[in-house]
């Protein structure tokens, strides 16, 4: 366990996730739905026993099924191998596994033949006869499976055991994260899924977050909490750290509410506004909400970062209503040039220095007639530091005024050393200067 | 299979990957181990089986190495678990699967000794003794294991089976990717390592890559060099599509590779310059070097892309080179004031359009005194688009003139419509703008 701490919780019905494709267990496609599907049992009150990947292999695939079914899962979720060419195999083994024959659903390969009928008249070049012979092969399901209907071309399936068969009930979705996600809702509510997950706990779960304390306060803190006689064995939390924020992620059964609760007012009383959110938002949703609710509107001049604040800033659709500009200044000369910063002030104190952060942000805010200005400016490395400026220090400054208006009427202007590499120096004040925007939003200036 | 074509290979000796700690199974930090040790094993000949993720539990990490060795695997590599607190098991485990008794090193116990007084150094004030005693527990390893030695405080092992018995070679290795990367490559080195994959065939490995063509139509040439007698089944070909790049990795022994030339030739005649990489160099990697050979400058005005592009050249280290700086131009006023486009011109084609595009690089490398600009507008969506003018349409310009003269000799100007959601068009749209600037750094203008 190297950056999380996790208190394990109690045994609960469990289930085991294979993941199959040749691509994802050969490294060239990285895979995202083991981690989700797991994050989504753990919601229902199940634990993932196992993510396993196995490639395109008939034989790998039934061992991966009977390997896991002997350890006594309730249920196995595959991800992968529904598509309609040769090498998708994962309907038919798992129909096998389950002791169930493969028969043609006739009403499915009609409504599967509608969906490509849309696609074809898209690209009329394509071959129909071919297309609809592939995919009929996606029609032909475990007699007696529920169908979860194709949000691509590939049905999902429910398959129980066979009448009378012990075993997991296997659910079998596709690989795009795109289908797959909403395909396991409709998985979850089927009549087939919630009698193979009879007797799962039920749970909730909470996330809050924390900026600008060391992962070690939160160990602290909860020992303390613990100390101060909080129930916290009624609560299974996660402690993690992600782009330099605290994360907090809490599992508890219904009855739990008050000490989880009571946990939230601890952590807020002891680290007061480095709790910036007790409800589980993002601070990019915080700043991006601040900027609806108050009509206010931001400029950038970014040196290291090079345009990275930019990007995350723009990232959200809608974005435009209040992200004016930037300019991305890597010379002293685009410094002077776009964002108005005096030679001399960089002559005096150096590029990298809080005085120039200030007079970045004040010269985005002046050229774009904002009514807030960012400034960032420091040594991303690996070269360039010194001993007085090293790698990782930046220079921030977020200023606020009236759109339009000369002078500024707050700001904050901070710096920082981040530690890390060149891409983690970036990305952290990033972060940091998120932080600093909300609460130049929320009101806070020098 | 969604956007990977993967011609499988023959059989060759088998391994098994498993990654242990419960913040990786239950979704909180995500593994980038497994697919790693999976691509470095098929580098030895030695093909991943599977890879399979399970928590912090001694029974589940036992089932899962004995399931592993019932498939018949020669070797199995470990991640994680070897840190110095209660949860850590596994060394202890794989040494009773191993059959052998497990030893203090007393050796082994200096050496990591050593390594904490130097980090007592940097932090006076930690509990010296529980930290010397916690790390005792590391030093206490299966009898008769090689050691790797330790990049941070835990070291790894490689664990031949107990003398006499059967069964797969465990390499066992710490979590964070910094520390087992390194020690891979000792445990590659080491005796019982070899032993084990006794018999693994020699492989190469090369890639290379295209841009602009679609993935169908490489499909289409590896069955028309199939048609015309190359020896295709001496190459195992994987095709696979990356930020709108094909990326075809392909993996052979040294005596094919005559067959492998003559299929990068065959790529070659048909695809011409959409080849653009035949030594696995990437395009971030040939701008970058394109610059410096030719000591050009750029300077950068986007839209749509929002500071991505910007982000993207600065990335690497020793950007500050070319890149003197960018502007990020959202509204309409920004595109006049920043980049010098003509109010008329905006109202003429629309903000989004070719000759906005144009103006926005002109604009770019007269402000900036770089000899390259480049100027991106587009609609990255959701919202934005019309019949005209849908979702994912983007204007690219890059022109080329000496530093500081007002006229520009060259310029690639291109419309293209990108697919996907905002975020995919706006990382599209970065990777056809680094495809332009390679071309007019190589010379290339209309």
């Amino acid at each position: 366990v190297t950056d999380a701490a996790v208190y394990t919780g109690r045994a609960a019905v469990r289930a085991g996730i294979l993941v199959t494709g040749t691509e994802v267990l050969t490294g060239i496609i990285s895979d995202r739905n083991g981690p989700w599907l797991s994050e989504q049992l753990l919601d229902l009150g199940v634990d993932a026993a196992m993510i396993e990947i196995v490639g395109d292999r008939r034989e790998d695939l039934r061992t991966a099924l009977e390997q896991m079914a002997a350890t006594g899962v309730a249920v196995i979720v595959t991800s992968g191998g529904l598509g309609p060419t040769a090498d998708d195999l994962t309907a038919e083994v798992v129909g096998g596994f389950c002791g169930r024959e493969m028969v043609l659903d006739a009403a499915l390969e009609e409504r599967i033949g509608e969906i490509i009928e849309r696609a074809l008249q898209r690209w009329p070049d394509a071959d129909r006869e071919a297309l609809r012979a592939a995919n009929r092969k996606q029609a032909v399901i475990p007699n007696g499976a529920t169908v979860l209907e194709p949000r691509g071309t590939a049905p999902g399936l429910v398959v129980p055991p066979a009448k009378g068969g012990a075993g997991p009930t296997v659910v079998v979705l596709p690989g795009p994260p795109g289908e797959l996600q909403p395909m396991w809702a409709d998985a979850v509510a089927s009549d087939a899924f919630r009698l193979a997950i009879a007797g799962a706990t039920e749970y909730r779960r909470a996330i809050v977050r924390l900026f600008g304390i060391p992962e070690a306060a939160i160990a602290n803190t909860l020992r303390a909490a613990d100390a101060a006689g909080l129930r916290l064995r009624a609560l299974e939390i996660t402690t993690c750290l992600r782009r330099g924020e605290i994360e907090i992620s809490t599992r508890f059964e219904p009855a739990a509410e008050a000490d989880y609760d009571a946990l939230v007012e601890f952590i807020a009383t002891r680290h007061g506004k480095r709790l910036f959110s007790r409800n589980g938002s993002t601070i990019d949703e915080q700043v991006a909400s601040g900027f609806l609710r108050a009509g206010e509107t931001i400029a950038l001049a970014e040196s290291c970062t090079g345009g990275l604040l930019a990007a995350r800033l723009t990232e959200r659709p809608g974005s435009s209503a209040y992200v004016v500009g930037g300019a991305v200044v890597y010379s002293d000369e685009a410094k002077s040039d776009l964002a108005g910063v005096e030679p001399s002030l960089i002559a005096e104190h150096g590029a990298v220095s809080v005085e120039v952060a200030r007079a970045l942000a004040e010269g985005a805010r002046r050229r774009f007639g904002t009514s807030l200005g960012v400034g960032i400016t420091g040594i991303a490395g690996p070269g360039g530091g010194t001993p007085e400026k090293p790698v990782g220090l930046v220079c921030f400054s977020v200023v606020h005024g009236a759109a339009g208006a000369a002078t500024s009427s707050r700001a904050l202007t901070r710096s920082r050393n981040l530690p890390g590499e060149r891409a983690a120096v970036r990305e952290r004040a990033t972060t940091v200067a998120m932080h600093l925007i909300a609460r130049v939003l929320g009101g806070e200036g020098d």
